[in-house]
């Protein structure tokens, strides 16, 4: 168990090392370790090492000039000159609020941008504002659609954070596949077998090995297989890709760079980087905002006390989870696996830090 | 088999006949009807006679003044005043493309609607503006949230129409269920039995009984159980419900109307009728449109041509079989079964129209 402060600090020394300046370091770190606090443990400090080797490769550029490129009143395009995601993002959502502070909404897709960790984050950012949050974003094709054997697309997260009153707010934030790749990498590690529809072999036949991904099978969307709504999973997975890739000018599906750095970049990219979209909605451009709140706190209050089926827990209100780590960890520390503590202590070993 | 023009005609006279004006009359029957036409049969003219029940019950205002009673520049609410969903819908639809035109994007969140037809034929309207539009509504609580034997929300659907150039139109239109009710009802006719992971019984467990639904079980979210993600299609069909509900004042959750008339309506009711939620996006909010158009058509057609699973199918574009289906009916005459045939002569006896 690692207390939060020491591996926020060394992820905030290794951002600095790279050459971010002392605030985009600072933006950086807050964003990528708030995935272990909130129990993500997949997008927190475990990708250290990737955005680190991502850089090596110079595919990263540690000082962006994060501009808006093209604008109206409540939309507009990003281009995050090869940044870090994780300060990329939160960039763009600061526009994002000040639209929607000045016309009710704000609209933003992003290019040339890299992993922005947690959907989640972004999104919730607007609920200080009392704004609703949106967050998605586009990432290495992994998962085939319905019917196919390539990966054309990537896990493709959505996130919806809206705020309440005496209620916390709820936060949705799920991959628009069956199961994240995160999941699956702890089976690998377990050598436990995966669920029926989430993974396919490399001839589309389901698949319940979770190495099936080096074997050139492929994740599957939300569904799982056509009689269980596949189709559904492909079509928000594809929406995603769309607003995160072709509204922006980055890349888009099969066409999306890796974030391994040992993946070499697409041959014929059709854009710049990869791309996410980042909305907010001021609740006042609705209704008073006390109102809407009040109502938030009705509709919270209903679901979690749903009949619960015998012997199950109750309704689980989105984002309760996540909160529940963020406290705990807070307390206690983070949990680091072997293989995470290790890469950690090599990226100390390149800039003379210690893990 | 009946002419489209048949229907067409004998729906437009149900409306006027109930007191609508020649021009809501219209507007309705082109939203009814343009569900018949592309092959979603559920929310077609099967269901004229319960849109006529619910005027009969005095649940449904023939002339309503739709009207804006909150706005920003890019957002806002719409009362429907009691009206048709199919007329209060697309009104509220010309208001969010003028916002878009106005400021590049437009939300409208209403309440005080009743069913809207399809989702997808609102969200399509963007279309010939170059916008990108997205509809959503709320609906009757047929489905549990996971975990709960209670049935809390709608088939709640989304739908999403993106623009192309050479390509037709992207267009997504799902029920956030694992199979809309609409599927359902065919099982049930042919007394078939459901896939796993459409239904569970009262109690909570999964069933193939396409008849659960009337002995008080519930859809299940897409994903269908907790190990197939139904927690995602919870969020989703979550936030379609606050979208259209708690941002516009409607009732929400547990408290949507019934859309059949001989249910009662809800006692506590916590606001007014159902609600939608529709937006728009211009295009070239955020690159030219010729530049977005000309990707467009890059990602169907590498989409549409991604390697196939042997024996099956081509990847399906959203909104290739709808627009199969509109062809093919427009020129052959839409099939209408005996219940429907049934019911449509059963309305026409009300009116002294024949069918």
């Amino acid at each position: 168990m690692y207390s939060f402060e020491k591996v926020r600090d060394f992820t905030n020394e290794v951002f600095l090392k790279i050459g971010c300046s002392a605030t985009d370091a600072e933006l950086a770190t807050k964003v990528l370790v708030s995935a272990d606090l909130r129990g993500i443990d997949s997008h927190g400090v475990a990708r250290l090492i990737g955005y680190i080797r991502l850089w090596e490769a110079d595919r990263i550029n540690p000082t962006p000039n994060v501009r808006l490129v093209h604008e109206t009143p409540s939309t507009g395009v990003v281009d995050g000159d090869a940044g870090l995601g994780l300060v990329v993002a939160p960039k763009a959502m600061d526009i994002v609020i000040d639209k929607a502070k000045n016309v009710g909404s704000g609209w933003i897709s992003i290019k040339n941008s890299n992993h922005y960790g947690i959907a989640g984050y972004h999104a919730m950012m607007a609920l200080e504002h009392d704004m609703v949050g949106m967050s998605m974003t586009n990432a290495s094709p992994l998962v085939s659609p319905t019917f196919s054997t390539e990966r054309m697309l990537g896990t493709n997260p959505i996130a919806v954070a809206i705020p309440a009153d005496k209620q916390p707010p709820f936060v949705a934030d799920f991959a628009t596949t069956t199961a994240a790749n995160g999941k699956l990498e702890i089976l690998q590690r377990k050598s436990e077998e995966a669920p029926s529809g989430w993974i396919q072999d490399k001839e589309g036949q389901s698949s319940t090995d979770p190495h099936e991904l080096k074997e050139g099978g492929a994740l599957l969307p939300l569904g799982g297989d056509r009689d269980h709504g596949s189709h559904k999973g492909f079509c928000l997975g594809s929406i995603v890709d769309i607003f995160s890739g072709v509204f922006s000018g980055a890349n888009y599906g099969p066409w999306v760079p890796p974030f391994v750095s040992f993946l070499p970049m697409p041959e014929d990219p059709v854009g710049e980087g990869i791309g996410h979209f980042l909305g907010a909605m001021r609740i006042d451009g609705f209704r008073p905002a006390t109102e809407f709140k009040s109502n938030m706190d009705t509709w919270i209050e209903r679901f979690r006390n749903a009949q619960s089926t015998k012997g199950m827990p109750n309704v689980v209100i989105p984002g309760d989870p996540e909160r529940n780590f963020e406290k705990e960890r807070l307390a206690n520390g983070i949990p680091l696996n072997e293989k995470v503590i290790d890469d950690l202590q090599e990226v100390g070993k390149k800039f003379g830090l210690s893990f």
